[in-house]
């Protein structure tokens, strides 16, 4: 089969046709004069905070900028996490920002409440998403598919009160792996799990666990615990807060606000501050309590195979059933799961890197273009070009006479490990001179050479 | 200056605790039961067309899913844009999906009507970014900062009718590079043109041209044909549509619904219909009108010192100097640009490479863990972890005894060169069977050195 790379030109620019916007227009907003940012920026700075409209400038509340030093980071933490899927055979699907807000109400029970809308300014009435799963069923129903394995990297909105929940963002970015369809019990979550297992090593988080547990076990619990079943969910919802609230809490949610009984409260206690291996799932299947629960066998069957196949894959110690775990929304039916790290990540700083000393570089410029003389803008234009056209990163100074210290020290503060430097004698010679930064030796390359040995030095670093 | 795979662990769980939401708790959605999904989508399913609220399965008007297919070209249109971008130093750089609604207002002209409003559900007031333009001036300001070489990639959305303005989506992806900051004059520009072409080049859309233009020199041949400055920005707009329709109904607009006198609206018709190189620049300086306007002069002045620069980068064939070129928002202020092909890409079709007897490749799967047998999904399970974990792209099928002709025949479909087959022979033998998909090949590999073949064999093809 032809890779992409390989396609026709005919019928690479119809596919490419079909994804521009308009048909038969490229509108690069790539391509914008500086002066005209710098002028937008200017406009900003200058109107003052105390001008008529009190404007301040901030982000929305609950949101942030991903600053370059951010975004080099999250490249690489995507990077690790989308390896990941693609290693285990998924296929990419993005779906739009918003969909028809009656596609989202009624799907995340007492959460709706946090759903974006759009303003009604005539037309469809619009929410923003809030997760990536009701998009994905929307789009398998849809499109009539029974199966799928699909990722989906993409940001979701959720109107969050942060004093309530600290550290939530109310935009954040979620990584979807979903694999729908009919298949053989438990092959499919165990990838699941043999999956979030590689993405948190290859993070290098510390050490981790995986808990898991399965909504039947729950609805089963609460039968025989006495919960009356139209308060299965709201109930779960409050089981699901005990990794931030404490067991006293949630009892006291369950009982005055959700109006459950002292003592079927305290029966559930029982159980919720179980957790263990694979020996809890054989301990439960002897509940005398547990055990009369058609329901709850049936999780206990599937945990309990579930944990032969994580065994198979070499994760089995990684994976621990727990009794606590809920999670809040209705859509979840069968096995849950959710990844805790067993070390707190060290506090978020400012910049954190700089209390280890280390610097993140935040582009991935090889070389840069300098000159010790006046009025050399034009060789190193030309210059730039032939190593851009030979796929280099390459930067220079947009000034017309730089001073060969405040280049140096650019390639210096950017982490830039190669300079190549051309002035008067270099051009009489034919010959440019190549800095390494680091060692700050230079050696004169014939101009004809530099192309290459620059890509020399690159393949050996 | 270490890369970011070489920072200790602290240093790097340290970044990774600002990124994590919430701080302590890794919660990958990444994980979900299929069975769950799977019921999802069949409820959806099951909802019908005609039940009460008569709910239709849609994305939003002007919105689309991007299937996988479409998802795989995307990939690779993205990968050639970002990596030109980095080649030219840029850092990278993200900003919420949506902003204070006065940081939007007054930015955009005649389209502020465009924007997506959020409802006001208590608290600030907001609005969906229209562009990446002015989040990025934003940035700027409110971080003080006075110069940034950046990209963005990002959705932005714009309430347009797609009855007026055909092919247009209201949900799109733009992908920007800005050089903000005060450099001597055209050189940032020169720069992103070559851009422009580095990137046209790669896409490999066919012959293009960039149209290139000045606002200075609109706004100077604005006033020497005698069009009031309050109605510049508004002609502008105007003239911005002669890529769409004709110089009659834009010269209508002009002057029925912007209020021009007919002449001149006939002198301005002079200009705009004119278009060249760098012959053009020289002529309209020796304009007897055009060369009165001081604005107009400064412009010409600068599109000849860039097309000096186009030249030295080797690309000034592809650049023209249209005097229609207009762009339609009010922050342009000096050199703007336009790059348009000059072939019509086939039109788009549903499924364009079935036409032309192709297939794309919607997943990266490079082997498939296959067995004759029944009863051997453990030994498939332990083989395919190991694929997995030496960093190779797996699959298997997730059913207990699936039939080696579906095995097979899922591998001609998905395009997956390699096939491994484990069966009750192998197992005795300490062999496994490898497989070529294309010529049906099959050798038998010990058992310790298949990890290492099958590299050979992916490294070599």
């Amino acid at each position: 089969m032809p890779q992409l790379g390989l396609l026709p030109g005919r019928a690479w620019a119809a596919l490419l046709g079909q994804l521009l916007r308009p048909p038969r227009v490229v509108c690069l907003a790539a391509a914008r004069s500086h002066s005209q940012v710098a002028e937008a920026v200017l406009a900003s700075q200058l109107k003052p905070h105390q001008e008529k409209s009190n404007f301040i400038l901030k982000t929305p509340k609950g949101t942030r900028d991903f600053s370059p030093q951010q975004m080099a980071v999250r490249e690489k933490i995507l990077d690790t996490i989308v390896s990941c899927f693609k290693r285990h055979g998924a296929k990419g699907l993005d779906t739009p920002a918003f969909e028809l807000k009656e596609m989202l109400t009624e799907k995340y029970g007492e959460d709706s409440g946090l759903i974006y809308d759009l303003k009604d300014q005539g037309g469809e009435i619009l929410s923003l998403r809030y997760d990536l799963t009701v998009p994905f069923a929307r789009y398998m129903a849809m499109n009539k598919l029974k199966k799928m394995k699909r990722y989906h990297v993409g940001k979701v909105w959720r109107r969050e009160s942060p004093t309530i929940v600290q550290g939530r963002y109310r935009e954040f970015c979620q990584c979807d792996f979903d694999i729908a369809g009919d298949f053989d019990p438990m092959i499919p979550d165990a990838e699941c799990l043999k999956i979030i297992c590689e993405i948190l090593t290859g993070l290098q988080l510390g050490d981790f666990l995986i808990k898991v547990n399965d909504r039947r076990i729950l609805d089963g619990m609460f039968a025989i615990c006495g919960v009356p079943e139209s308060k299965f969910r709201a109930i779960c919802s409050s089981i699901d807060k005990l990794d931030k609230i404490s067991w006293k809490d949630v009892r006291h949610e369950m009982v005055t606000e959700k109006g459950l009984a002292p003592e079927v409260a305290d029966r559930i206690g029982d159980y919720v501050q179980c957790h263990g291996g694979l020996s809890l799932v054989e301990q439960m299947f002897q509940d005398p309590r547990l055990s009369q629960s058609k329901q709850a066998l049936e999780g206990l069957g599937d945990l309990k195979l579930l944990f032969e196949y994580l065994t198979l894959f070499g994760i089995a110690e990684k994976i621990c059933f727990d009794l606590s775990l809920a999670r809040g929304l209705d859509y979840y039916t069968g096995v849950i799961y959710e990844a805790v790290l067993l070390q707190t990540p060290a506090p978020a700083e400012e910049e954190p890197l700089n209390t280890f000393g280390e610097k993140i570089r935040t582009t991935e410029t090889q070389v840069f273009v300098a000159t010790p003389q006046k009025n050399f803008l034009q060789e190193r234009l030309k210059l730039i070009a032939e190593l851009w056209d030979a796929g280099i990163k390459a930067e220079l100074l947009y000034k017309n006479n730089p001073k060969l210290l405040t280049q140096l020290h650019y390639c210096e503060n950017m982490g830039i490990p190669l300079v190549v430097i051309i002035g008067e004698q270099e051009l009489k010679e034919g010959v440019i001179k190549l800095r390494s930064v680091a060692t700050r030796e230079e050696v004169a390359i014939k101009r004809e050479n530099i192309v290459a040995e620059i890509q020399k030095r690159l393949f050996e670093s």
